[in-house]
């Protein structure tokens, strides 16, 4: 069998803090069932509008801040290629436990799309090492984010830019480690900047941070923004190597000089 | 008055486990104050050479693992300006609020230099964000330092390679974000190489791992590697601001369009 | 269709000085047909291995320098998709024209591989902008190449190390910019170090340099090369956009103040 | 003697196409001396500053187009620690020798600063081996440049960002290697962003990019802009070793098996 063929579909988790949604009528406007449902229709509409005999892309489920060991036990996350989290006011009722097991997970291999407001987020902190802090402003400004790496895969299907018409600001500095690989950068009309798009390695596993997705803007309903998250999800695949945190004790392979 | 003239000291503090010596006479023989005390001599050496009439270019003092706080409370770490740290067998130990602290102040500006087996200690992995895990034995391996970036500041007044005639093991793969500049890579007798001497800079602080200094070796009263904590440390001197972890909400700088 | 049927083959160029194979019998004795076949092979094998029914991942060619042109006229880089290079003695019998069409056909999106001595070549000078100098030594001395980084996509399938018996040795420190991930580290039984399999990003183009493959050894025909060599050759695949080196003049996006 | 008490002045040349100024009367109303002796001026100021009994931090010079072999003849570089380079219509008429030693020089140890229009000189293109493209415009934007990286030297003593009320427009993508730091990001009124300040390490040397200067407007007159010309200088300083490009054989340092 070719290594090409009927490959095992790529299995998403889209996470959630699902808190918004239920809070406020505003939010719940524009995402009914939730950000993660609208993020995992990415990949729903993948797999829908590939050819009816092909195997599907992508597996996705979901999983939420109020679910128990929020919708994350093992078993979820062995089962997990690659994860995306959204999360903004309750960062910190994320179990420690939980975070260290997505983390374990990242090293090993499984990707990482993290967005937004989950800069803050326990899990990119702990990846980053840094603040992951920035400036921010809710005032409708308008986006615009440039492709700053065209041949990126992140960037697949972009044009040079695109825009959001309204969407909460973040600007520099943000106090992340120097991006292996910078994608987007974003203008805004009141006139900061942000590195918006960023690529780490971090052991085995891939960490994507993507800016936009603002709760009160219809901001992962936009076709540009679905093709980011679509190719990221792909660019974060893992490599298919279980990368282990041990420290192996090991033998000399040549000779040592006899100790005097 | 000039920029140049008389600049405060560099305030350097050397944190040390301090165990192996008060129970190991094979260690306690090699570092009889500890290695801490044997580090510290190093600035205090530099010192002594300068010229008689010139101000003392560093201000040492150091901490241990065993004293209140570790020797690290708020006022110490204030006051310091890079941190050397060396531990082995109790890093856990070692309280996660002085951790917390520790790492604040690096994001801050606070230059931290990594020795030898603190790859592993809570400060390591929570700025590098992974496992720092590696491959090691104990068997009097030679190790072999190449300098692979001549022009880096740790590199100052090296030769092409220095040697260590007995030492520690450790192998690749270092479980470490890939660095933002390679300095050293080791050669061992036993086949193996490792990425010996490499920089990363978190939010306002730069970071260095150097990787010699098993405590049963005579490591840290080696020339060579002297050379190398002197360099580190004056490379991994603060820029002199102080950065903010805060997140603010700030005004726009142009005129945002009316919200409809 | 699916985006994943039936992709079209990736085009492989492999190019070879071709000198020493017609000079050198002890050379010839190894590679009767050229390095160029022999490393072409390696894609023809990955052809044979895959189903009967499947369509060929590769389609390989072959140029060397003293064809008209090199083997490379506009049409066959038009055409290349990752192009390899083997040079030594003869780096600067190969046409500027050629190099500068290499160079820009690079930086739209072509992949290429660097094979050991072509370290000097004008290619990878031109692209690299350094000395990419190095020691070495025609010793018989054994490498062992180290992956420093498991879950890169050119390490794929391959085990913690593996040797080559007999080989020149290269040594630190080699000229190049700090590269963007280090894959391969290796270990030389004289005690010499080299930074072995090395990444960059050029433009639209991925660089891999690999070291071994001294032209009197049968490195090229090692199964643990031959797989590192299809590894990077899928790893240096095109994105699939074509970059442009234009300087467009453009228009405002937004409304600019009338000038005084 | 101290290492730290008098050092030898940083010696800079600063390299102007000088064109536009004899020309234009435009830009010799802005630059009467021409852009080399403006720039100049930043060093020669902070000289000035410095205290009455102190060494001169700098001595400066300053070397044109229209000189023999461009002001840069071989005893010229060889006194050179920081050259900086602006150049805008005539990039094809340096000669390919001096670009190739000003080139060597950098590789050696020596520091670069190139300015705006620079992006397209050829010694910029030859360190960077990409195709250095954008997008332009000439039509009075407002450039407002965010500090990303605010520990960085080439920051030091700046605000968060600072502004010129009119420039060109530089806009992404930028056909740049990813930078090793980046240290500003531009907001442009017209809707565009761009990596206004970025560092490299090349050889020996340091080069970094920086966009502003466009001949028309009177930006090296601006203070922010001059303190970032001082900061860059300063942080391009060379190591104090001479970096060689030479490929040496080297002799064993272990003993090797007996060739069969």
């Amino acid at each position: 069998m070719s290594e090409n063929a009927s490959p095992a579909p790529l299995r998403v988790t889209v996470w959630n803090e699902f808190r918004h949604e239920r809070k406020n009528p505003a939010v719940a406007a524009i995402y009914p069932n939730g950000i993660h449902e609208c993020v995992a229709g990415v990949f729903r509409d993948a797999n829908a509008a590939a050819g009816a005999g092909d195997a599907p892309e992508f597996a996705v489920r979901t999983a939420t801040l109020d679910e128990p060991e929020h919708g994350l036990p093992p078993a979820v996350l062995d089962a997990t290629d690659v994860l995306i989290w959204w999360g903004h006011e309750h960062h910190r009722e994320v179990a420690d436990e939980v975070v260290a097991r997505v983390h374990a997970r990242v090293l090993e291999g499984m990707g990482l799309v993290v967005l937004h407001s989950a800069h803050l987020s326990k899990i990119f902190k702990a990846l980053m090492g840094t603040s992951c802090s920035l400036k921010w402003r809710e005032a409708n400004d308008k986006e615009r984010l440039w492709v700053v790496n065209p041949a990126h895969a992140v960037a697949a299907g972009l044009p040079e830019y695109f825009e959001l018409p309204a969407e909460e600001m973040y600007g520099e500095p943000f106090g992340i480690p120097e991006p292996d690989e910078l994608v987007f950068v974003s203008w805004f009309t009141g006139g900061e900047v942000f590195r918006s798009g960023a690529c780490w390695r971090r052991g085995g596993g891939r960490v994507f941070y993507f800016r936009p997705g603002h709760e009160t803007y219809p901001t992962y309903h936009d076709a540009n923004v679905r093709r980011v998250l679509l190719n990221a999800v792909r660019w974060a695949r893992p490599a298919g190597v279980k990368l282990s945190a041990r420290c192996p004790n090991t033998a000399p392979l040549e000779p040592l000089p006899v100790a005097a």
